[in-house]
């Protein structure tokens, strides 16, 4: 029977400790549905004991397939679990489990808590009993395992044999500091399994970037469980990231989980947005540029076969294949790009095309994320697409008044027939005024301008040692209710990158709903 | 004796195949000299026979302790490498090492380049004895040699036997495609070491977040030879980050380089700069959070004992602790920080610092980034310190004009003695016209203007999804020469949130340089 491996998500605890995270109730909450429709088996929501927030959410959790668990420490030295705050609101919240961590580290105990050996086995027995004794299942985090472990190995086993004999379900072993070798993490879980009755669960960190290969190697070694985090945020260099070590070990370990792997790339980006950071588009598996192929060559051997420059399908994962259009990519994956939009083209058309991306590139234009752009641009060489609307003239004032600054844009549009409309918008900022004010002035031409709206504002500065007369990129993303399409613009100007950006926007949402 | 592992750098060649990285002429060499002071054995610098910039770099090398290598590939099929222009390039280009890749798949070979095993094997060795004839140094990278391995063996080990009897003095297994697992790349290395003279490089690629594992699995075996990238740049999901792999070699297996691991931190942060990528600051070892403490518990137990959250001393690699002023870090962080600064501060201080701290955060500012707006706020909270100058009013203008659109901003700037300066500028674009304008107003009263100037400019949309309606956050840097310092601004409006970071650089530049 092939081994099922339970997996343990920590994004809203252990991963919200990366600086510059902070999730709000209703973003754990929106978390929580994500990890369970993903299919993860425990999801470490927070500590209901530290702030209110985390209390807030486990006073009402949201109804789930997978187990919500609370985290918090052992009580604390001197103290029986009954006396301490922290450990009765543990015992107290509303789900069936709750992790509890503890020290494995003579050092950690020694130095840090100041107790010995003694009273730190008593902290851990204690707090697991009491928890049993309240109805609660408990995994036990043995904090600094592998450093415990590498300097005394007895004082660190102690630690755990204490836990799972006093009732714990499963004892996780932590790499806290992550400068752990996947080899060394193999022998001391293999000598764990060996010794310990409880299920055996694996936390690791990624400061020697091998949190995921060392997540790997404790399950080769018997470990049952592993703990991580969706994108492998977390504190200094990230937890292991689950986006990588589910389909590791589904796809090339043959191992079974309970996550539903097609959901991946689609979790991964929800966590992302939820979490306002940035997807990395280099991530295994789920990164944008995970099936991205540039080189001209590479693209060659993919159209004979997949498997060339293809580890696995990128559907598995609910991925996809990019080919990119850039100056490395050569006339076949312009081709086949316009093949892909029906957009008919000649030799020659694809050599202009190409020519014209080349030069846009030079300029500091991309085209891998702005989809729109690309298409337009393509049209306008192959079938003459004309603007629906031109801007003769437009302008944006700022002035200090005493409510802030005051951004204004005042616009004229003309469309093809040399109706003219000229408007004006306020807006927060100068961007905003100036997009208002398009929108007002070609809702008069345009009906479809009424269900428009821009849904993402990207800016990034190209040569940022030129400081504030560095060019910058634009990208903007925009929906009409039913499509989504990404534009882009460059300029010195942010303002006037943000109006080419959104130019192509409003142009690209006319084009498709045409009559 | 310990073994001395081989260092091959391939930045500029695999590592270009990034998506959005393009080095121009001038960039190589910078790159090339800073991985010379780094100290690794081979830089892989392109292809010269392939694009005139590469002939250029080739004609002109820099002096460098390392070799630089030049790529290419085997000859063409049905082509002998005297036939075969690219061959001939590549014997004739200035350096002694050349790398030329060739099939280890039976697949890519057959289905790709549409040549059977004996032509395929002919391919290799002719090119070899060629290039040897030449008097190159050969180093032959087996592309897909684990996938070929796994099919069929027998092919793989032909192919790199064919080179290295051919004379290869480096034969490099090349995981191409990222989809191998340590446990296999072991194995298979082991296998090779047994029966090939050649010594044996390792390439892999980080598709299944297991580059830097298996690269380290291969040395275990027996590979005397780590090919990859500063930062892990490459296509898809990049290649083995020397970033890590070298200091896990050197402080976890105990291993010998030629790299002062002091310069890490440095060359990985000058790369990025040379690539314009932004160095992930999550990177083990060399990344601005690979040793930054949030948690207040944390923070605490690192003031008792360094090794508490961290799995190396960060000078060691270059790099530096950082406690974090955030929500999280606490009083202890606070009152660190300005003892660090030699700032006198009582309880209340630092609870007032904390208190403004959080409110600001909540609004969507960030000092992780900002140093000298933090010590700026310290100082007003705890010594009064006053604004050296207040801006009663500006106002920036936008017009289209026949030759684009023009920015010009117009500025009052008062001094503490009621001193009024009225003037105006322009600028590529609203900020750098403001920007100007302040600098030029300013110059009346603070002679160090002339010698401030903005380095960098970033800036980063707060909440996508309101669009441009969205709070962005601007960070900028400065010098005067000397020193650096950053500071940052938060608005909905990115000229206001430019004005503000702009105001603190210019009043912590006039700060530093006061009599």
């Amino acid at each position: 029977m092939t081994r099922r491996i339970r997996i343990f998500d920590t994004t809203l605890r252990d991963g919200s400790q990366r600086e510059g995270i902070a999730f709000s109730v209703e973003d754990k909450r929106e978390v929580i549905t994500a990890l369970d429709s993903l299919g993860v088996d425990f999801v470490e929501a927070g500590m209901p004991q530290s702030n209110p927030k985390d209390a807030e959410l486990f006073g009402s959790l949201p109804e789930t397939k997978c187990d919500v668990v609370a985290f918090g420490s052992t009580c604390r030295p001197g103290m029986s679990p009954e006396e301490d705050r922290w450990v009765l609101d543990l015992a107290e919240h509303s789900g069936d489990w709750v992790c509890v961590f503890g020290k494995a580290w003579r050092m950690q105990a020694e130095n840090v808590l100041h107790v010995n050996e003694e009273e730190n086995l008593r902290m851990i027995c204690d707090t697991t009993e009491f928890l049993r004794s309240r109805g609660k299942h408990v995994i036990f985090d043995a904090e600094h395992f592998f450093d415990g472990y590498r300097e005394d190995r007895g004082f660190a086993m102690s630690a755990v044999r204490a836990a799972a004999d006093a009732g714990a379900e499963w004892v996780c072993l932590c790499d806290t500091n992550g400068g752990s070798l996947p080899k060394d993490v193999h022998d001391a879980v293999a000598d764990v399994c060996g010794c310990v009755s409880a299920g055996i669960g694996i936390h690791t960190h990624n400061d020697s970037d091998l949190a995921v290969a060392c997540a790997l190697a404790a399950v080769e070694a018997g470990a049952g469980m592993v703990q991580g985090t969706i994108n492998g945020i977390g504190e200094r260099c990230g937890n292991a990231n689950l986006c990588s070590v589910i389909p590791d070990l589904m796809l090339k370990m043959g191992l079974e989980t309970n996550a539903d792997l097609s959901r991946l790339t689609t979790v991964s980006m929800t966590v992302a947005e939820i979490a306002n950071t940035r997807q990395d588009p280099s991530m295994p598996y789920v990164g944008r540029r995970a099936f991205t192929h540039k080189g001209g060559m590479h693209i060659d051997a993919l159209l004979k076969d997949t498997r060339a420059y293809e580890h696995i399908a990128p559907e598995t994962v609910g991925n996809r294949r990019v080919m990119v259009v850039s100056e490395l990519s050569g006339k076949a994956g312009v081709s086949r790009k316009m093949d892909e939009l029906g957009i008919p083209h000649t030799d020659e058309d694809v050599r202009k095309v190409l020519a014209t991306v080349k030069e846009m590139e030079s300029r500091g234009y991309q085209f891998e994320a702005a989809d729109a752009s690309l298409e337009l641009l393509m049209r306008r060489v192959c079938q003459n697409l004309e603007p629906p609307f031109e801007i003769p003239a437009f302008r944006v004032y700022m002035d200090e008044t005493s409510d802030g600054i005051k951004s204004e844009a005042s616009i004229k549009v003309r469309d093809r027939n040399g109706s003219t409309e000229h408007t004006a918008a306020d807006g927060d900022g100068p961007v905003d005024a100036l997009s208002n004010a398009l929108k007002k002035a070609l809702s008069k031409f345009f009906p479809v301008m009424e269900r428009m709206r821009l849904i993402d504002y990207k800016v990034r500065v190209l040569d940022e040692k030129a400081a504030t007369a560095a060019p910058v990129r634009v990208i903007i993303r925009s929906t009409d209710g039913e499509s989504q399409w990404s534009t882009v613009g460059v300029s010195t100007n942010v303002i006037e990158a943000s109006l080419t950006a959104l130019t192509d926007s409003v142009e690209y949402g006319i084009y498709i709903n045409r009559e």
